[in-house]
């Protein structure tokens, strides 16, 4: 049922976003490995017809030095099509004349060398990992309970990700802790916010339903780019798990068991 | 109108709960420092026909440990006045042949001491505090992702409390945290949940409305008590923020500034 109707939509597609962690690789030490069939499928989506961009929650790098990791495991992709939320959070806090206090992963933080910092009037999280000590998190808090109005900033919701050694809490689970705590609700920039996904659509010149997105994450991918009027396969990599094909609210268009059988299906049924 | 209310409770009144931090003293380097009039307060409850208790979520040192720096502070009270959720959590460990996974702070490790812990199959946090690194959540996290159903208990649900230098994040930040990571509801020991209070009016061999709480939270302490059928004051010391007066769905039988003042009210209404 659900396999039929994802294919459907293949005739009108003009474009894919692909999540990446999950998708194209699995990260853990050493900068992780590329999911068997993901190198050769993000080619054959480049020599198609179709128009590619990659939509990342990750927060853990610069977009450059994230988009030079996946050079060297053989990905051709490049900077400027990578949509990921510290820029997209660089660009509100410009707009709104927000100073952060920025808790995130030092690698990130290059992102954000150009925007205020003394005297925040907000607070940013982003996937801080070893960063989420409880002293920062208690630094973070105070800054939030000292504004009149709290404001804090999630690069992404995400509950965990899988690394090569198992499954790692991701933001989501700080921005809970956070929200719980100052009893305010995050805003999150990045996946699953429609305005996000729309970003890459807007960046393709392109309707959502002549976009198909494919990741690992069913709520953050799937469900947010559903909301966006997109179709969305989820794929049997990363951190699926069996029981999201039974989850009570977000229902993927479709299941592939990886990227490549994404992509051999998308181009078959092109006739590419 | 709240303040004639909570007096009208006083001349059927046996026994008097109390919350210990920010109730008794305020928490801090060093042990912390007592509020001022407390020690007397405490005093004069126990001169006069009241009973009294101690209710506290206390879950950094072992209840032999606490009492004895509120001994040292000045306070007259003993271990088995003293109701504190580790003690609790290991009688309902006990009673389900659980093996908990400990999230807790190293000094109240061993009221678990006699709790087999080898090959786990839940997991219990408590106020940890510089123990709830990301690795140490993240192990958490992962034990829970193991269990066919995930069991987690949280000793107390407290969004933080009020130390010497700041305010600081309690257990129930955490707790949120891993409810959201593995999409599970905690099992809480301690307040607000109504059979913690419960078990201090049986010990006093009493009824709920013979029984006033005392307490510098307004969720944990006075809804808790409210709950359990108790009437409830709270005091302006600790982690008191003038906006609790004017929560949305918690309301104190009553305000008063401290422990001090409180106890003054009530042996004056009750001629002693």
């Amino acid at each position: 049922m659900a396999a039929k109707e994802w294919t459907d939509c293949i005739k009108n597609l003009k474009g894919v976003v692909l999540d990446m962690c999950g998708v194209l690789y699995d990260s853990g030490e050493g900068g992780g490995i590329p999911i068997p069939g993901s190198v050769e499928a993000v080619k054959r989506i480049k020599a198609s017809d179709l128009q590619l961009r990659f939509c990342t929650n990750e927060t853990q790098a610069t977009r450059e030095k994230f988009v030079a990791k996946l050079r060297r495991m053989g990905f051709d992709i490049s900077v400027s099509e990578v949509f990921s939320p510290a820029p997209a959070a660089l660009a509100i806090l410009k707009e709104r004349s927000l100073r952060p206090h920025l808790l995130v992963h030092d690698d990130v933080l290059p992102e954000f060398d150009s925007v205020e910092k003394t005297n925040p009037n907000c607070v940013v999280i982003g996937d801080a990992a070893d960063n989420f000590s409880y002293r920062a998190l208690n630094d973070a808090f105070q800054v939030l309970m000292g504004l009149e109005k709290p404001v804090l900033f999630s690069l992404g919701k995400g509950r965990y990700y899988k690394e090569t050694d198992g499954l790692k809490l991701d933001v989501g689970v700080f921005m809970k802790a956070l929200e719980y705590a100052c009893d305010v609700e995050a805003e999150v920039v990045g996946k699953p916010a429609p305005m996000f996904f729309q970003s890459t659509l807007t960046d393709m010149g392109i309707q959502p339903q002549e976009a198909l997105m494919i990741g690992d994450d069913l709520v953050n991918d799937v469900g947010g780019a559903q909301n966006c009027g997109m179709k969305a396969l989820q794929v049997r990599t990363g951190k699926y798990r069996p029981s999201d094909e039974k989850h009570p609210t977000v229902t993927a268009d479709g299941y592939v068991n990886n990227l490549a059988e994404a992509v051999d299906v998308i181009l078959k049924h092109r006739g590419q």
